[in-house]
Formats: structure tokens, C-alpha cells, sequence
């Protein structure tokens, strides 16, 4: 486990991007962002937790919602400065209500586009004391 | 398209997070990062091209190999600091001849193992002219 920490190349603050996706479908659920700490406890505990450069703290995904994100599989790029984790999804990744982070798509006419489905309802996953 | 540029956020650098992903099996290929000159490129000329952090370069992916990546559709995350193309991938995407650049898994008894196959001879795709 040392030489695979070693191996990776963190950014100047002290994080990797780590891509998560579906396990079965394959889906690309989102993309955060790791520091060696949530990195360690995504291993030792099996569910993804990240680093949040917005919030400047550890952070549990679906420690607010429920979603957590079970961890299957890990894998490193050649370069060793990316994750991608293969993961089970409780609900959806996003926050939004969507099963995915990336639901909006770029058309060929020029324009946005909704291509994912809302799955559950962001007011009531992330205010449950509201 | 106006529209779609003003919502992304790139990073402080200039660059934005893409990942590539097959478009028919969903294998996530790899992640490079995209300055807004290289997005442009790619949205027009509908082959993947990054910004090169090491080089410092605009870099059309495959210009060496001829692994080219034809673009599908272009999607963009809820917080739109991260892209996700799906791509038509010809060859390998990886320079070290996978089909994926993550080849390598961290397995659950702390090893490492190679999880790609590989696909072709990088000495060869990389060094036409030697």
C-alpha cells in the first residue's frame, strides 16, 4: 500500500482527481477531488470520501444525503496523477437529483440540453431537519 | 455555444478536468485537461484536444500515434468545472499501449496489479520516424 501511495503524483494542494463510476453500468457518476487523507479512509472504510476545496475539510460522500458511494474498485492512470473509482451508488451522485453529475450535454446545434434524469429530491435528501 | 463557455469555470491555471470515455462500452480512457483554446479545437474540429500541462502546448490527442478520439457528445458537470466526453477512441488511448490509461489496480490485499490488456507496441506508435 506504501509503494501505491507513493507512486501517485498529487497537484501543488495536495490533491488528485478521482472519477467515480458506476461499477455495473459503467456510468460516470462525478468528479472530486482527493488528498492522501480521504484517500486513506476511502480505502480503509470502503466508502468514498473526498477532499473539498470549496469547504477546506474531509468530506464523507452521502454523509448529508444517504448516497454513499461503496467502493469496488481502484485504479491509477500511467501517469499516477488520477484516480478512478468503480463504486456502488446508494441514489444518485449529484446533487442536484440526479444520478449523475454530468446530465447536461452540449449539443451539435450549440446548445445545453437536460440528458439525465432527476432521481430523488435535492430539498428534501439535503435538508432533513428542515 | 457563448452560453456554454460562460458557465464552465476553469481553473485558476486556465484549465478544466476532461474525461474521456468510450462511447459505446462506457470505459473511461483517460483524463487530460482542456484550456478554453483546446475546448474550442475540439467543439470544432470534433477531434479531442488538450492543453498540455508539461509541455505547456496545445496538443491534439493522437497527432503522433494516430490514436485519435472523434467526439460524441460533450457533457458538463453541476458545478461546470469538469467536462466529460464520450469518443470514438481509434487505437489505444494510453502512450504506454493500453486501451485505457487506467490499466492499474489497487487491489484489496494492498497490491498493485495490471488490469489492461495490452493493445499495441508504443515504441512503435511513438517513433515512426526512429
Amino acid at each position: 500500500m506504501v509503494d501505491f501511495l507513493k507512486k501517485l503524483k498529487f497537484n501543488k494542494d495536495g490533491t488528485i482527481p478521482a472519477i467515480i463510476q458506476d461499477f455495473q453500468t459503467n456510468e460516470v457518476l462525478m468528479l472530486g477531488y482527493m488528498n492522501e487523507h480521504s484517500l486513506l479512509k476511502t480505502i480503509l472504510m470502503e466508502k468514498v470520501h473526498f477532499w473539498s476545496r470549496s469547504r477546506g475539510k474531509l468530506w464523507l460522500k452521502g454523509e448529508r444525503s444517504g448516497h454513499f458511494q461503496t467502493v469496488q474498485e481502484i485504479y491509477f492512470d500511467c501517469d499516477a496523477d488520477a484516480l478512478l473509482l468503480k463504486v456502488k451508488q446508494r441514489g444518485g451522485a449529484c446533487h442536484k437529483g440526479y444520478r449523475s453529475c454530468f446530465y447536461r450535454r452540449f449539443t451539435k446545434d450549440r446548445k445545453t440540453e437536460i440528458a439525465g434524469e432527476k432521481i430523488f429530491n435535492p430539498e428534501k435528501a439535503y435538508n432533513k431537519d428542515a
